[in-house]
This record gives C-alpha cells, sequence and structure tokens, in this order.
C-alpha cells in the first residue's frame, strides 16, 4: 500500500485505506491558513470573472512590483512560479548531475525534483535527540566541497522547527567560499515572521529563497510562489518556465492580498495562540509537541508504538492527521497538524484526549 | 528596439513603440474566442470562490476522466498542464542534445523550448508559393533520420492552414519507422473540427499531442492544456512537473466547460461567418488573405511594402494586429487577425478600407 505523499487531498487517503469516508471530514493534514484568504479578495471576486478570458500578463509586473517593494530587492531579482513547487522543479536544472544536500525530516518533493532533474540527494539527518536541528558541522563539511546545493526548510516541515538567522548566516559564508548554494525554503517563514527570513541576503550568488504565498494567505487553489536569488540565475532559471506560467487570479489574487498591511500580523497572532493551546493541552496528557514556529506542530503519543493506532482512531472520526511515514527520520512515529478553526482544533484536542484515556 | 514576441498584452506594445495607448483598445492579436466562456461557466463563478483556499487534486481525476472520454484514450495516456506552453517546455527535456524541427512560420514558443532544453533547431519552410504546406519530400527526409523530433502546427499559427490526416499519418509513419516523433499542436484544432485531429492515433510512440483548453472556450487567464502520448511518455514527462501543476480554477472551469455540448458547434459557425466575412471584404480591397481554417487569418495588403504603415496606422486607431517580424518567412511582411465580435470587426474591416483607399 502506497500511502498519499502529501497532506491534503485526504479523500484519496481513505480511498487508498480502504475506509469509508465519514460524512464531516476536517482536514488537518493541510497547512494552509483555515480563517480564509483576506477578505478584501472575496469582493474582489465577482469583478475578476472578467479577467478570464484574457491572458495573464506574462511577466506579472504588478505583482511583481509589490514583491519587491515587500522585500526591498529590484524586480531583476525576483522570479513569479506557479506555486513554489514550480520554481523548485525549475531551479534545480541548474543542478542536474550535481549532488544536493536534503536535510531530514524534510518536505517530499526535494527529493522528487533532485531525482528528476538528475541530480543526486545526500542525505542528513536531524534527529529528535539533536531537537530536530542538523549538526552545524555535518553542514559546514558537507557545503565547503565546490559546486553543491543544499535544501533548506525554514521553518522546517514537518517539523515548525526555526532555524537562526547566525546559523543559517554562517552556512552562507561557506557557501559563497565553495561556490555551493543554499536552496532556502521559506515557504512558511511568514507564520514565523519576516524577521527570521534571509531575504536581505537576496543579491548573494549561492541563495536562493523559494517562497510560497499559498499557505499565509489561504490561496493555495490559485498556485503561487516566487524565488528570491541574484540576476545571473533569476535570468538562468526563468529560460525554463513556461510563458504566462502564473494564471491571472494567482496574479489578481496576489496582488490584492499584499495590499493589506494588517493581516500577516492577524494571522501570526491567530497562530500563536492556536499552537500554545495544542501544545499545552498534548503535552499535559503526555504527548511530545515539536518546537514549532508555524502553524502546524507534530506530536508523538507518550507510547510511540500507538502512532499509526491514534491516526487511524482519528481517520474514522473525519480528522485528518498527517502521516510521517514518507518524512525520513519520523518514519510515522509522529504526526503533524496543521491548525484549523478554534472549534476545529478543540474537537481535535477532545478527541485525542479520549483516546488517550 | 526588440516587439513583443507574442500576441495579447497590448499595452506592451504601446510602451515598446512610444507610442500613446488609445482610450479604447481593441486586441485582435489575441486568438481567444471573443464571445467569452460557456455561460455555465459565469453561474458557477461565485460559488468557486471557497474553492481557492485548498490545494488542487494533484492528478485532476474529475477533467481527466471527462477528457479522455472526449478522445476516448485511456487516462494513463494523458497528461494536464498548466497551458499547453507548460507541456512543451517540459515535454522537450525529452529531446536534450537531440535534434527539432520547426516548421515555418511558426508559433515562436517551439524555438524558445528547444533551446531551453538543450536541442537543436532545425528549420524547414513552408511558403506563400507553396500555399504555406511545407514539402513532403522534405518533412519525410527528415523524419527518416533517427531520434527526430518535428514541431507541426495544426492548424498552424499564425497562418491557419490546415494539413490533412492523410499528409500527418504518412509522417507519422514514417518516423515511427525510425523512431523520430511528431510534436503535434493542435492548440487551434478544435476551431477547424475534431475529425481533423490525430487524436484517434493515440498510442503510437511517435507522436505527442498538445492541446490547449484557453483559445476555443476562452479561458486563457486560467491556463489549461494537455498532452495526449502513449503511456510511457506520459510516465516520464509527467516526472518533470510540479506538483499541483493545474490551479483549481482550470480543474472546475474545465470540466465545466466540457459538459456543454453545443458550444463548440456554435463557436465554429460563428467563427465560420465571420472568417469568411473578413476574407471577402478584405479580398475585395485587393489584400491577399491566408485559407485559415481557424479563428484568425494572416492578411496582406496590395503592396507588402506597405504592411507596417497599416499596422501602426490601425495601432493609432487602438485596433492592435498582430504583426510577424518574429515569424520566419512571414518577417513582417503579413499581419494576424483574431476574430472578435462582429461589430469589433466591421469596425477593423471599415478601418482597413479608408487606410486603403
Amino acid at each position: 500500500m502506497t500511502l498519499p505523499s502529501h497532506g491534503a487531498n485526504p479523500l484519496y487517503l481513505y480511498e487508498t485505506l480502504g475506509m469509508e469516508t465519514p460524512d464531516a471530514v476536517i482536514d488537518f493534514s493541510e497547512n494552509s491558513i483555515p480563517t480564509g484568504p483576506p477578505t478584501r479578495l472575496k469582493e474582489q471576486w465577482a469583478r475578476w470573472y472578467n479577467a478570464i478570458s484574457s491572458y495573464p500578463d506574462p511577466e506579472g509586473r504588478g505583482l511583481k512590483k509589490l514583491i519587491a517593494n515587500k522585500h526591498q530587492v529590484n524586480e531583476a531579482q525576483l522570479l513569479l512560479g506557479n506555486g513554489a513547487s514550480e520554481l523548485m522543479m525549475t531551479a534545480l536544472r541548474k543542478f542536474q548531475g550535481k549532488t544536493v544536500g536534503v536535510i531530514h525530516p524534510a518536505f517530499s518533493e526535494y527529493e522528487r525534483v533532485i531525482k528528476a532533474n538528475g541530480a543526486f540527494t545526500h542525505h542528513i539527518y536531524s534527529t529528535e535527540l539533536m531537537g530536530f536541528q542538523p549538526d552545524d558541522h555535518e553542514i559546514h563539511a558537507f557545503l565547503s566541497e565546490p559546486d553543491r546545493a543544499l535544501f533548506i526548510c525554514n521553518p522546517n516541515n514537518p517539523t515548525g522547527i526555526r532555524l537562526e538567522r547566525e546559523t543559517l548566516l554562517s552556512w552562507l559564508v561557506t557557501a559563497e567560499k565553495s561556490g555551493s548554494t543554499l536552496l532556502l525554503d521559506e515557504a512558511f517563514i511568514d507564520m514565523a515572521g519576516e524577521q527570521y527570513s534571509l531575504a536581505d541576503y537576496t543579491g548573494s550568488p549561492s541563495l536562493l529563497i523559494f517562497r510560497s504565498m499559498t499557505k499565509m494567505y489561504s490561496i493555495a487553489g490559485l498556485r503561487l510562489g516566487y524565488l528570491l536569488a541574484n540576476e545571473e540565475t533569476v535570468k538562468e532559471i526563468s529560460q525554463w518556465l513556461p510563458h504566462w506560467n502564473v494564471n491571472q487570479l494567482a496574479l489578481l489574487g496576489g496582488e490584492t492580498v499584499l495590499q493589506d498591511q494588517l493581516y500577516t500580523d492577524e494571522v501570526r497572532s491567530f497562530i500563536s495562540k492556536e499552537r500554545s493551546y495544542f501544545t499545552d493541552a498534548l503535552r499535559d496528557i503526555g504527548f511530545k509537541v515539536s518546537e514549532s514556529a508555524a502553524n502546524y506542530v507534530c506530536i508523538q503519543p507518550p507510547d510511540a508504538k500507538q502512532t499509526e493506532a491514534l491516526w487511524q482512531f482519528l481517520l474514522r472520526e473525519g480528522l485528518v492527521l498527517r502521516h510521517t511515514y514518507n518524512y525520513k527520520g519520523l518514519d510515522g512515529a509522529w504526526l503533524r497538524i496543521g491548525m484549523k478553526l478554534p472549534e476545529q482544533n478543540q474537537k481535535l484536542i477532545k478527541a485525542v484526549t479520549s483516546w488517550a484515556q
């Protein structure tokens, strides 16, 4: 049996498991913000119908201007993508035949895009004992070889663990010296705060930053991400992107949500509250909970052998958590929970508590 | 001065030319159907707002089922794309280091995706004297070498000239013998009629068919295309596609428009009428008009040296035609016109007629 290798789309999961889909399903396996997009997007929606018949601006100039301004980079250091996943698949073309490191546990797409692009994966492990932080010496040693690349997810998906800027900057220095590259996935950095981003180092020839707009702004269905890199890298990667790669609604949606100045603060405050609620409630009943800076946490019941039983129990209740069988280093012993609405989160905690007793 | 290499997005054109944009612009440079999408799409639009927050089904199973049924292929012979352009860029990875033919005049993306993928372009010309039909012997000779690929656009963009099925099938036989591949772009075939498609030959290891849903259904802003090929090819190409490559609205939109059985007939009838109107009116005043089977025609004034003057005159009137400077073999001496609404088409004919006098 091959379980779906991603969160979201829970119907696949029930089908694969041969389990009847309950009437009401809450999908905690998806990491988007549950409160929905900024309200101004809904206000515009009816008007946007007329935009679907025209080709999108292939340069996405309106949106590029706003993003460039947000990060104080110039537009030539920026590439828009049909989700960050398109940019990863495309950027990895640069590394055909090279060695690319992955720090486990890690988003499963890293290994997929490395393989698809004819590069070779070097596995680095950060274990629970290490607080899910990779060994600093191991990273420096890897990056000090020439022509390597290293995927880094900050905060990590699935654990939510955040790396310190000083740590990342020391890795960047090593990479710059050897001519290696950091592939920094900041898909969830806005959940922690922009002050933790390395966007202000855009321009370094050793730094590619992947950003997603679909999680924070709850627009996963529209697909929207971007890459921050130096001009030469942006130019090289853009030749491999299809024309009109970002659809009209992603462009319009992106422009609209970025104009809301208060939204991200509100979301971070909401996340922080719900994450504390989860963490406290589950630690109270003896669970391990990862020290997450994002809008999800990894949890493990007091007896790690019971993780699958808990997962299955919750599935039958219509509460879909993300299994971790395809996360090397977690190997199914943990479950990832994306935060949903308060009453949904309470429902989950109640179910977990009743299972634990 | 580098003119935009595509139709649509006319504001770029005015900007590049340093020309003031008129208050009212009609964009004949875009080839989408001007009557807008099937009405049932508009009826659903408000409901789809809620779909933007969830990840799209990465397999697009609902839409795949409808398309597979339409062409009587199995779903494993079908790949959905973020526009046909994504599928071209991605499929060409198969031909890295190989020789790929382009029949001019041709859609400019062919050369771009060949180059981006490290393949080599072999140029084949179909001239006006040849009725813009390529030389049959030349095509057979090209395809009889092993491991080659050939882009064929049927009907052709920009001329609208349609190739006979018998011609295409004889090329397919040659390609199958040598192990070469036809890259058949049928982006506008539904404007001519499904009976001219080679979709019923899906399964041949020498045939890749690129289809677009954005022209016929007027959803260029959503981005949606698909590839028909044998299972092995589909599997190989799919490894290079990013996860969730087709956005939620393209999936929903695609499913909705395919359920309208009458729409394509209505569109073909509309096109046929407007194309006759254009052709007759312009031939009456001494213009050359290509024998198009699609929703656009190429035109040339009685004195071909006056083409640019006509183009500029019309631009100043807010009537944007597609220049052909970057179409090898047309080299600016023709203009492409995509059919718009009857009153818009009349306006254009009136302007051209007044210029000609």
